[in-house]
């Protein structure tokens, strides 16, 4: 049985974006049907490629009137299947919407149609000798309006939070198709509900992200990046609050040794020192006079003293800064290989090493010949656990054990108040075990303000929720 | 005609919370019917205290069940009149709640109840060797529930932001009478819709916000304030253009030569020079090292070469830079002896001196017998317009005279695309002019929104929007 929209729809969708904006070719289906999730068979009828705002209001007001769903693609490089066709949806397809117009240097903004790519806006904005400081490994190919529908998070967010804190302005086409213009840019407006809040991280449930305002900031200078070996996972704890009470530090980052071991294997890098240790954490801070980097090195030394840290390293130079970061950013590229089970989780911060104990020994127990590599973000208390599929397992079974394990990790998350998601969004693949994280009566709650905005739920259906 | 509710509700009531946590003296209803607005006339039925999450639930159950709308109320220090019971409703205070536990250092984090003042918490972190940044005139009344509601912002908003962003966790009772923990706490959690979003700024209207997770951060050093005279306005975004672009600013504030006369005036400051000029900006920022400090130095005296500002000061001790702060902080308070029709406006940076010529303009031409005194939070966009009541003129001629320039203001707003209200909220005040700030559409999803989570309209009825 097929979901396929008829050769009405896609001839009047032809005559809304033009014929060559239109997409049926296999290949093309299978691009635009999918994310980095890979576990999920792309199955979307047609691919479309808006240029403007009201042909996006066309698609959504056809859709409406001719009950099909539509599934917004931007860089796809999400991993919950949040932009993945898998029932005969229309794909609306960002790419051809890439323009970036509007600096202001005095308001430190500008506006982005929402096929812009993230590295495309922070080159941009270092050309203009600011500084768009939202950053993560997908930054070459995801795209600001898939960012913005999934809250995109990444590697600076102890100093700059998430892509939330970087709308200033949101320009949609809601899910009845009408188009609103939330914010206008302001940094202060307390007139009303700010709807744009809902919008952002909604992975595309409740409308299409077309336009944004986003803030820029000032660019960061001297940034010195410092890695740590510790014995106890609680000593990275000890290290955070002794530097994050003194410093506004950019990053704060572990690892596992198991994690280190494998990219220095892969990846042509050298140890940060001689000592193996159980986890690292990778520190940066800006150093904008020589005194502050003294500051830091007094820090380290009294982490050191404590005994918290093992051994320790701070970069000389730009490019020592750059291959330490390189220790913690190819982690995930170098973990593919074994094409890892992902879980994305959070708790309070202080709450960390309990948490990562519990989780570890869990799996260790249930699990003892699968490897399992944390980092992630502790900073943020936020930890990616990565289960890697030994050589020898056949991927349907690896998936299955795996996904047995998951009902009892998020328990413990569970437990502990913590997320299912903590920056990767909801998706599909994330959707059986929101309940572990909201409340049913926050997840009814979610469903009626879904109706609200997207009243013939089509919109990305089937995501986040079953309605 | 009276909506005041039953003696058989008041009864319920007394059940609920204890007879002494039932006020019903005229002085009570009086003190707890009213905001800082003093244009309405407060009629309560009862004003009720509660202690604990469950007997607010219980009272908004009951309203449900009677019919009888509900009013909450902080610390009473709004401008808008989002806390002002006209109309027979009972009165929800937040006083009897004011408790703040659960510090965690490493997470930098506290839970407060609702009626936790500000002050009380700024003070409580600064025990703790950390810094609730979120500052304003009224913080030694405003309670944080209140401050939540309406999305508090105040005078360092340009370096740490609204009370939006120091929101980690929220337990609201939603209109319905539903219990909602929102966030726990988390730093990082894309898990679902943020619906913590919704409630912050609502106004209560949505519901009410009755204990809050609230982030905490390093305290400030060493900051310096330089006050610098400019001749034209335009200089004032020259200057915030060159120390933005080189310094974490933690305040960007500006006054007019008439707001300082009148402060110097009666207040007993100093002049901060003998240079007399139209416009004075208040800069505040951290020098943690001496270069930082020269630095700044070398801003200020850039600024002077350019011809931009044409005097200046620095403080050179703590208690001269608060003596600064006082020629900004102490104007609101100044003010007060000429009864100030107030507007709280904002539109982009950047636009800002075209925006305050133009309404300067019209409001000189249409009322050249009333004085205008501007001042504000400049780096945010934020303008503060205060039209002074002349002494023969009655109280209600000149708020009369000044609501009919108000509709000419507020279409100047409309057309720069800013707000009618940058920080005070809608509440009774800005409920006729919401219109200039959001659209129809937008107007229409908010109270569709309103009904998903107070469907009988309990929560502040008549505040933001009529339905």
């Amino acid at each position: 049985m097929s979901n396929k929209v008829s050769s009405e729809i896609i001839n009047h969708l032809k005559a809304i974006v033009g014929e060559q904006k239109v997409l049926l070719g296999d290949d093309d289906l299978q691009t635009f049907g999918k994310d980095w999730t890979r576990i999920y068979t792309p199955d979307p009828s047609v691919i479309v490629l808006p240029k403007t705002v009201e042909q996006v209001q066309a698609i959504v007001k056809l859709a409406n009137a001719e009950g099909f769903g539509i599934v917004p693609s931007g860089g796809r490089t999400g991993l919950s299947g949040g932009a993945v066709a898998t029932n005969g949806e229309v794909v609306i397809a960002f790419d051809a919407m890439n323009e970036i117009r509007d600096l202001s240097v005095v308001d430190q903004s500008v506006v982005c149609q929402a096929g812009v790519i993230t590295e495309q806006l922070q080159n941009y904005a270092e050309e203009h000798q600011l500084f768009y400081p939202v950053d993560f490994a997908s930054s070459g190919s995801s795209q600001i309006g898939g960012n913005i529908a999934t809250n995109a998070g990444g590697i600076k967010v102890i100093r700059y939070g998430m892509t939330r804190d970087w709308v200033l302005g949101l320009k949609v086409v809601t899910g009845s198709g009408e188009i609103l213009e939330l914010n206008h840019g302001l940094l202060k407006n307390n007139a009303g509900y700010d709807l744009r809040q809902l919008f952002i991280g909604a992975e595309g449930t409740l409308g299409l992200i077309v336009e944004a305002t986003i803030r820029l900031t000032r660019q960061p200078h001297n940034l010195s990046v410092l890695v740590l070996g510790v014995e106890h996972f609680s000593s990275i704890m000890n290290v955070l609050h002794a530097f994050q009470s003194k410093i506004d530090l950019t990053a704060f980052e572990f690892f596992s040794e198991k994690a280190l071991q494998k990219v220095v294997d892969h990846q042509d890098l050298q140890r940060p020192f001689d000592s193996v240790c159980d986890y690292y954490a990778l520190i940066e801070f800006e150093s904008l006079t020589e005194q502050e980097l003294e500051h830091a090195m007094s820090l380290f030394e009294h982490c050191m003293e404590e005994g918290w840290v093992v051994d320790g390293v701070i970069s000389q130079s730009l490019q020592q800064a750059q291959n330490l970061w390189r220790l913690r950013e190819d982690i995930s590229e170098t973990l593919a290989r074994w094409t890892p089970y992902k879980n994305d989780l959070s708790v309070s911060v202080s709450r960390i090493p309990e948490f990562i104990g519990e989780v570890d020994e869990l799996v260790q127990a249930g699990y003892p010949d699968f490897e399992i590599v944390w980092f992630g973000h502790i900073g943020d208390g936020n930890a990616h656990l990565n289960i890697l599929r030994p050589d020898e397992t056949p991927m349907a079974d690896f998936v299955a054990q795996c996904e047995a394990v998951s009902k009892q990790i998020f328990e413990i998350v569970q437990r502990y108040n913590g997320s299912v998601s903590a920056e990767h969004g909801v998706g599909l693949v994330k959707k059986p075990y929101l309940k572990y994280t909201r409340s049913a009566v926050e997840i009814e709650y979610m469903k009626s303000v879904k109706k609200v905005f997207d009243p013939q739920n089509v919109m990305n259906p089937g995501k986040v929720f079953d309605l």
